[in-house]
């Protein structure tokens, strides 16, 4: 087995920690040999003495003093400021890992695309805001792109080998967040530290808050658009309380591949980093069919959660809908969890913002330029809107 | 699309008649060239006259008048006999279909192998019976085998294209049989009429009576071991009355695939068929996971059940202890149908076949003679039990 060299985006996350357990427990196979992290200095820091890293980048530039002096004696190189992190990208690596979250990760994960390299993808913002354009580079440059979304890195590991045309369509699972068996009245008063209470995964706040509203799940559609090369009516959400199965591609001749794991991101990272074969994972990270409750799935309710209906309908209009829609529904989480918009708030922001554009019909954007100018323009006409107060807490 | 012809071995029983059906359902992708049945000329003769076969052969050397008489004037070429059948074999085909059932199986699906061609395999017993020796013969001339039941052709699916080291184990499911809820009481007193009782499927009844006993879910154990590779203590059963995931595949790094599909043979039937990708499936071959009851999953219960721990045995001892199993319990199982035995008697009669064997060590068969040598001796061995009377109903 050749010894892998991983730069990993976002390390200081959830996934970027996923990701160190699994090379941690693959020494002989994987080794980390950049990191790259937002602005917390210490963390990153830390970090990159853990892993053995050779290089430490912060996208914070401000941050840069801070970092330096955290690593100073430690032997590893550093930096800070969109310089730095396109820096890190260029560095030689077999596997990039991409999991910067929200808008921010697009013009890194863009960069990471080269000749012969692998790309695990769980910046999903990437193919939200500008599907085409990376779908298009990655072909042309040859770059391997690997989901590492659990819901996605399950349909790409059922779809296997197989081209497109031999599928009928593909189902994404959600667990429905903390709101699923909650009443629209409830829902409508739900205060942040509610919506940040996720019942199987403890991921960032952000997509914490997506969970809750299930835009989280559309983004997700949108993404698998993209990725696999669906038509949006081929693409369907199932509510899935269990998540044991993360993703079901059912294909023309009626036979059904589902994509199972337990509730651990280190599966789809384990998965993504297993190049060269499937790494081993410790026994704690099987399950037992016999010992769970039974697998049950629903349809998602799209009165109590309207936001993955926006989504659904981005996704179906195409063009630069779904970055709109991202867009504005960073805003509004950021809002929502300033105490400025109430939980209902996000999804009828997002709603004004998507309802605005539609108009315009705005084209799918060509290159990570045009995908970073819709999103301020989009991010700009939210906060407007949410300073003319419509939306704001009473 | 080219079209591709089939030759359909056990043309006449529940399996050729799936078979039959998809090929009607792709006229355009598919033709069937030969038939072959056991005994029953009339049946054979409507097949092969609706399906516009060019030639039909029967195993049953005293049914040829029948077949020639029930085919006069339609121009079908046909035979009777060991001959005929291996005629029939040995016609031009792209695709064999072994559906015959039991035993009686082996030597036209050992001669079925060719180069080039893909062998859709249903008759469990050529593995059960002979598995090193069709895997070797197979790999040796080049032949392609796509398993066709439903539990292995799941299996087969969502390994896709990984090698074998990728995995950590497999789960055949079960549907657990019409005496899945009974009291060991209960099932000691089963009728065959209750034991044909099929909760999903609609089969012959030598596979019927296995599935009320479990014992085809074992002889399905010793056929995924050869067919994948692995090694016993790989292979594992869940009871799965909802019988919507047919085989699940955990592989090493954590992540597990299941294959599903409605309780419907043409569903795997067309997935063997569709050799230059999938066929498309009636909207009626399609299951919606919102509309099912939860997906339930259990350990088997051995001690109402010991077949199937008498056929993990023998999977566990290996050499000729499956082929032994297999011709006992095909004996038991006429002797039950016939009203010798009771259901009980099925497995304490295997039992004393298998215990008998098993001080001898046989070793595998090498080829298709040495199976039916073996499985001649074990049919005369367990018939010789049958009648010293310790077996028959009192």
């Amino acid at each position: 087995m050749t010894l892998r060299s991983v730069t990993l985006l976002g390390a200081t996350g959830s996934v970027g920690r996923s990701v160190c357990d699994v090379v941690a427990e693959n020494p002989e196979r994987l080794a980390i040999e950049t990191v790259v992290g937002g602005r917390d200095a210490a963390a990153l820091a830390a970090l990159a003495r853990q892993t053995g890293a050779r290089f430490a980048a912060l996208a914070d530039e401000t941050a840069g003093e801070a970092l330096r002096a955290a690593l100073a004696g430690s032997g590893i190189a550093n930096g800070a400021g969109r310089g730095a992190v396109l820096e890190a990208v260029a560095r030689p690596a077999d596997i990039v890992v991409s999991a910067i979250s929200g808008a921010a990760g697009l013009e890194a994960t863009f960069a990471a695309l080269a000749p012969g390299r692998a790309l695990a993808l769980a910046n999903k913002e990437s193919l939200v805001c500008a599907g085409e354009a990376v779908m298009a580079r990655a072909q042309a440059v040859g770059a391997r792109l690997l989901p590492l979304d659990s819901e996605h890195n399950a349909l790409h590991q059922v779809l296997g080998g197989e081209p497109i045309s031999a599928v009928r369509g593909m189902t994404l699972t959600a667990s429905g967040g903390p709101f699923r068996s909650w009443s629209a009245a409830e829902i409508a008063e739900a205060r942040p530290e509610q919506a940040l209470k996720h019942p199987n995964y403890a991921m960032g706040a952000k997509i914490t808050i997506d969970s809750a509203s299930m835009m989280n799940k559309g983004l997700e559609l949108i993404e698998a658009r993209f990725l696999f090369g669906l038509r949006p009516d081929q693409l369907d959400v199932l509510v899935h309380p269990q998540q044991i199965v993360h993703g079901l591609v059912t294909f023309r001749d009626g036979s059904v591949s589902a994509g199972m794991a337990v509730p651990d991101m280190r599966v789809a990272a384990a998965h993504c980093l297993g190049l060269d074969g499937r790494l081993d994972a410790p026994p704690t990270r099987f399950f037992d069919l016999a010992l769970q409750e039974p697998l049950a799935f629903e349809r998602p309710d799209l009165v109590r959660f309207p936001a993955l209906a926006l989504a659904m309908a981005a996704l179906a209009a195409g063009g630069a809908q779904p970055a709109i829609l991202n867009a504005a529904n960073e805003v509004a989480v950021a809002a929502f969890l300033a105490g400025r918009i109430a939980f209902p708030g996000i999804p009828a922001l997002v709603d004004a913002v998507c309802a605005e554009a539609a108009s315009a019909r705005w084209s799918a954007p060509r290159d990570i330029a045009e995908a970073l100018a819709i999103d301020h323009d989009a991010r700009r006409r939210a906060a407007a809107l949410l300073s003319q107060g419509p939306f704001a807490v009473t």
